[in-house]
């Protein structure tokens, strides 16, 4: 049976407020908690039909009633956990780092998240206008990567002022990525779903690189940013 | 006022079996239903709450309630149309193909089909088992593109026997794609979220080509089929 006071503090973590008040994130899925109980992170709460096997306290079996009445997706999966939400580590300078400039969409940094782990990036700085990265919808979308990328939230401006790093941002009219030369390791900015990188961002980057359209001139749509990430991504890390 | 004949209609189409037996489907939203409006496509009726100023008789002017019963959205946006479906055209043989083998998630097919059109690939093939393109979350996620690309859903078994094309397939194992050589115009399939690409296709596949991995060994999740359809199209178009 869960209590009301357990009820109340889960439906509260849908919300940045209370995660950020209570410390706490919420992950769905036996395949995504898994790979999360076998990070550093760590476990407060974990609200299960079928048990982990986990031998630990914090495992609590309930019904699948219970379970449909805490959990945030339309068809839940078999599991809900609440971990404790880490302490950012320091960013590493020297290496290539991803930087999102008001990213809004839950599911677009889910998968840049992703795509951080896939292409080896550790470092994922974005702006304070940016989702929440422990938001249910990105943990979801993440597939586990979350454990494995360094997450800070920053002044975006201050930080790029401050890093020696070459700064690369993704822009229409940017050069063409695919025959640019002299890409280094770096910071790639990328922009905000329907306004792009801001005017005070765009400021401080030095290389503007785009990928070049093969599709008719009347279409004028741009890539969404999360498959404009994997591509670039790929172009950085190929050479 | 919407009759109660056109809001059954309308949410009726929601459902596959139901746009397949009237022949029509939903768009929501200025931008996109703006996008539609300049293609080939046929308008059959337009419920808005701001007149689009096309002096068709198709236009009805609702309120903002009566928006929100038919919306299929949480935050409906301002207008809902329904076109016709168009009937399918005959797949070019000879130019570039994307193949999907069961694809279910209609956020990546409509992420797919946007990156055909920026990719220039006019020829989206897709087996039965795939989410119908007509489904208004694969709409919502084209961003107008899918009046620019040629969808077919065919026996893909049977479609691949039959191509002369060279048939590539993404594959966890399969050739490095950045440094594989003689790639020509031929057939890329994509399988699907959670299972890849099915044995029988499988079998039909000349070429397995595959992203390199650049993080660390022991992740082994894979890339989003929607991010590793920009990776590959990208690899494929840039040479």
């Amino acid at each position: 049976m869960l209590s009301k006071s357990q009820i109340k503090l889960i439906t509260s973590l849908k919300q940045k407020k209370y995660r950020q008040q209570h410390g706490f994130f919420v992950v769905e899925g036996i395949k995504t908690i898994n790979e999360l109980l076998q990070s550093n992170l760590v476990l407060y709460a974990l609200y299960t039909i079928e048990s982990f096997n986990i031998n630990a306290k914090e495992e609590v079996l309930i019904s699948e009633a219970d379970l449909k009445r805490i959990s945030f997706l339309t068809t839940p999966n078999k599991a809900l956990a609440i971990f404790k939400i880490p302490e950012s580590k320091s960013i590493d300078a020297e290496d290539f780092i991803v930087a999102l400039d008001a990213v809004r969409d839950p599911g677009n940094l889910g998968t840049i998240i992703r795509l951080c782990d896939w292409f080896g990036v550790k470092n994922l700085v974005c702006s304070k206008e940016t989702v929440d990265c422990f938001n249910p919808k990105v943990i979801q979308a993440t597939m586990g990567s979350i454990t494995r990328v360094n997450i800070s939230y920053v002044d975006l401006v201050g930080f790029l002022t401050e890093s020696k790093l070459p700064i690369y941002g993704a822009f229409m009219d940017g050069e063409n990525i695919y025959t640019k030369k002299d890409i280094q390791a770096g910071i790639l900015v990328m922009g905000n779903e329907a306004n792009g990188v801001s005017k005070e961002v765009e400021a401080l980057i030095k290389e503007k690189v785009s990928i070049p359209r093969f599709g008719e001139l009347k279409a004028t749509e741009s890539l969404n940013v999360a498959t404009a990430t994997a591509i670039l991504l790929s172009e950085f890390k190929r050479r």
